[in-house]
């Protein structure tokens, strides 16, 4: 099935178990022009990821020992959020560089949680041993049809809402939102994909001619520090075609805190890192060029009410 | 003139200068049924505020000795960012109820800033002083007519994207946004009024036949503290008719913490007290009214960028 028809199927899917997020033309931040933005961070658990949850768990059966995934944090909440609006148990495993603001977010949805030392490719290892030990059914973070599907409804949303800059720029981790909207866009609108320089799985696969192997690490990492970009985003990237830039974490701590002080909208890091590349000027758009920002997670730590 | 062509003049005269804030249809809160949204404290400044401000800066002449306003923080703000962005000077007096976070968006703003002790009345007294002597405009934070045209503008904005509640919910404090409501609405969709139980001036003032004075205090107080509910709003709700909630503060807390845990939107307590009343059933719709909620407010302290 084409990828259209997918992210179309999804969206009809998950239509009653998903917020339909905001935009606005967002005036400031030093530039000469407005940005469209939408805040998909308002969606349910604070980042895009139930939409590619609920589409995965509606695509088929559901085995009786549950769900089982690996997540840098906002993964997980969205598993563990499906799971329970579904009724099915979930099992999240975390790495420990999540932090205990998103521990403590999964924890407090009512998911089994395991925190596993180290960073997300440990999580992961531990989460397929589990698949392979239960029959748990394992959602992968990014790189599965169903997830990057459900994460292509954003976009479709997005452009039903009226969206019409010329380019849209998307924070990437291990691709899965950003493969969504090549999917769906396919070539319609220009895609930039903003990594941070300490985590930067998509530039550099695309400059190895192959997803490889890189180091993570930064103030967004536990959101996109993925260490290998997906399959399904690469090979999207290379066919609809993308620009890459990345960004170092004083331009995302820059952007983060302007977003607040400009629009009182508050994010964690990889939240603020498709701004980031604006305000910085690690993306220029030539004259005449209308930009978008897709605001994509809120899960900041500390978390401002936690005690 | 009448309300509704003032309100249509202000909105051309100011367009230039707000920003247009956001709707969605909000999911959660432990309702029945969503609610429809309009996300006006990501206006400048973080309030409605900058609305009247503009709209009376730029509806006259403004005099060599600049402006001078009182308040509790947000119109205070709100004057010094418009008189930035016109080149006019601003003195602004704010009592010391405001709070640090407060104080510190308007210094920061760029005005000439007087911390009066006590509360917003004290305010206001030293602003009317300086204003006798020095010949500077006062602008009134509620109670002037350009000051609810331009908080008038919030409503017809939303109507224009797409507001389709039969009733709307607003906080009360000095009454100006209500106000713009009232003036707006004139009797089209039933209009809510939702105060603190403990600063509730235009409740008094109802009860009593006319403006009263009352105490204020609680934690919504620095925004929603007036003593006397102004006169412009008290004539708009005996002629187009209202009704009035009063919310605890235990309420307003509760219905901020969700806002930010449900939906990823951080506000005050002032910006959380309009769907205080519906998550506290102080306000129960009838089956089948749909209900709008417009958040006001998110100059939260402490700030959370404040070091």
């Amino acid at each position: 099935m084409d990828w259209k028809s997918r992210i179309e199927a999804a969206a009809q899917r998950i239509a009653d178990h998903v917020q339909v997020t905001p935009v606005l033309e967002a005036r400031g931040f030093g530039l000469d022009v407005p940005v469209q933005m939408k805040l998909e961070q308002m969606q349910h658990t604070g980042s895009f990821k139930p939409r590619g949850a609920f589409n995965t768990l509606l695509s088929g059966p559901v085995p009786a020992a549950g769900l089982v995934a690996a997540s840098g944090g906002n993964h997980g909440a969205a598993v563990a959020y499906a799971a329970r609006a579904l009724g099915h148990r979930a099992r999240i495993f975390v790495p420990e560089m999540a932090g205990p603001s998103k521990i403590a977010l999964i924890r407090d949805i009512g998911a089994d949680l395991t925190v596993v030392p180290g960073e997300y490719a440990n999580a992961l290892e531990a989460a397929r041993a589990y698949e392979a030990e239960t029959g748990a059914m394992q959602i992968h973070a990014y790189d599965a049809p169903e997830t990057v599907a459900g994460q292509g409804t954003v976009l479709r949303e997005w452009e039903a809402q009226g969206l019409s800059a010329d380019t849209v720029l998307i924070a990437v981790g291990g691709g899965g939102l950003i493969a969504g909207a090549l999917g769906w866009l396919q070539g319609a609108r220009k895609v930039v994909a903003v990594e941070p320089e300490t985590s930067c799985a998509l530039n550099a696969a695309l400059a190895a001619g192959a997803p490889v192997d890189v180091e993570v690490s930064g103030i967004a990492a536990n959101s996109l520090g993925a260490r290998r970009i997906g399959g399904i985003c690469f090979d999207l990237a290379r066919r609809f075609g993308i620009e890459t830039v990345t960004v170092p974490d004083a331009a995302i701590a820059r952007a983060q805190k302007m977003l607040w002080r400009e629009r009182r909208v508050l994010v964690e890091p990889a939240g603020a890192t498709a701004l980031a590349a604006l305000i910085s000027g690690a993306y220029r758009p030539e004259p005449g060029e209308s930009v978008a920002v897709l605001v994509c997670g809120a899960n900041i730590a500390p978390d401002p009410f936690e005690s």
